[in-house]
């Protein structure tokens, strides 16, 4: 079996030109097939501001109602995902952009409105793996945009990390696949020194003694969960060690 | 030769839900292979004024400065295009959203700044219908935006019409094309007459004695171009008959 990089960029470094460019040029250079999946929710809430939208937030979440749901699909699907795929193409590297509407690639329900409405929130109930396997194999480069549908003519917010984790699921069936998170930090860190590995109990302990803290939480909740689906190796590291030049916080089971 | 039909629609029916929905129903009950490119320019200057982006002109034509290509590379590679798509995701047929630099299907310069610098906008350079042709030919129908690209990481604005006359002449190696430009007038008119057929001369006759006036003439000339190059028919027509139940003004040679 090939193997497989999902890789998983967000907001904050796609939003600086410098960053990017460093993050793209290490990407690229990451042999075999590889499928980007970025964020984007710093670049919408500033383009939000500017059109007069005030996030609604419910308990520290974002609703997304009807014209959030337009400001995110032109933000991610539109600004985001064109920069990125432009920027690739310029690399001499083929790449196409690809909301989950398109290919019906990632099909989702609108999560259930109780106890909280979250809007139009998707929680992913189907990755169609067979037009992403056609673009791997043929040396395109998926670049996915954090948006589902619904199959009813909606789109859907649906969290990058998400997408990130249920692709390499996915995919498993294909790819030996690895998934990366990358952001602005070296990984997992502890009083300013890198975890370089993690199993679940040291990260049990380290949420318990409150280093491993709320917006990390998630996204190691979903490599855990996708190293138990069959991915073969998840980590969190920084942008500028995507190549895994530098290492990173390597999540074990 | 299968045929194919390219057809295009404006941005003032996508902005109508009515007009769009009819539009969509009729237009997959099209069989066969098809693509469908948009424009979307009212919305886009909808979008701008609320983000306070005043339109430049010179010579009544539009000029796309940075923050313009920004808004347009939103608007029509986001908010209209993935509205479009998952439209057609729910009516069951599969399709994907395109913008130029998606697997680099249409490349472009930008245009010489002299004697007018118009700024971001892209004359087509090249036209690569390897991925079109799979995806039609596999059932799905690429939706294209009026987005190229430079090649050199940036986006660039290119005409709707345009495109789909430059699609439909590159697709004649794998096709029969028929080219549709779809509005909401029934074609052209004369004194509240469809004129049902038009050629050269007739069509120079109509812009010389003012019928045939400015917004239409780019349009047409187009037609003719595409016409002469190897497309089978071309055609202009209300949204409401796309699927050719109702006349329009075919241009003939």
């Amino acid at each position: 079996m090939n193997s497989l990089n999902v890789i998983k960029i967000g907001g904050k470094v796609i939003d600086d030109e410098q960053k990017l460019d460093t993050f793209l040029k290490n990407f690229v250079s990451i042999e075999g097939p590889k499928i980007l999946v970025h964020g984007g929710g710093s670049i919408a809430s500033k383009m939000g501001e500017r059109l007069g939208i005030t996030p609604k937030m419910i308990e520290g979440r974002r609703i997304t109602n009807t014209e959030t749901l337009e400001l995110i699909t032109m933000v991610y699907g539109g600004l985001v995902n064109k920069k990125i795929v432009s920027r690739l193409q310029s690399l001499d590297v083929n790449a196409t952009g690809l909301s989950g509407a398109d290919l019906n690639i990632i099909s989702a329900k609108k999560r259930e409105p109780k106890p909280i409405d979250f809007g139009w929130v998707g929680e992913v109930s189907n990755v169609n793996t067979e037009w992403l396997t056609r673009f791997l194999k043929q040396g395109v480069i998926p670049v996915l945009a954090p948006l589902t549908h619904d199959s009813k003519g909606s789109m859907l917010n649906t969290n990058a990390d998400t997408i990130a984790s249920l692709v390499a699921t996915a995919l498993t069936t294909e790819f030996e696949t690895k998934l990366t998170f990358c952001f602005e930090q070296e990984g997992v860190m502890n009083k300013g020194k890198l975890i370089t590995e993690m199993n679940l109990l040291l990260y049990r302990h380290l949420k318990d003694t409150g280093i491993v803290t709320n917006g990390m939480i998630p996204k190691i909740d979903l490599g855990f969960s996708a190293l138990k689906s069959g991915v073969q190796k998840v980590s969190v590291r920084s942008f500028e060690a995507v190549s895994q030049s530098i290492s990173g916080t390597n999540l074990i089971s």
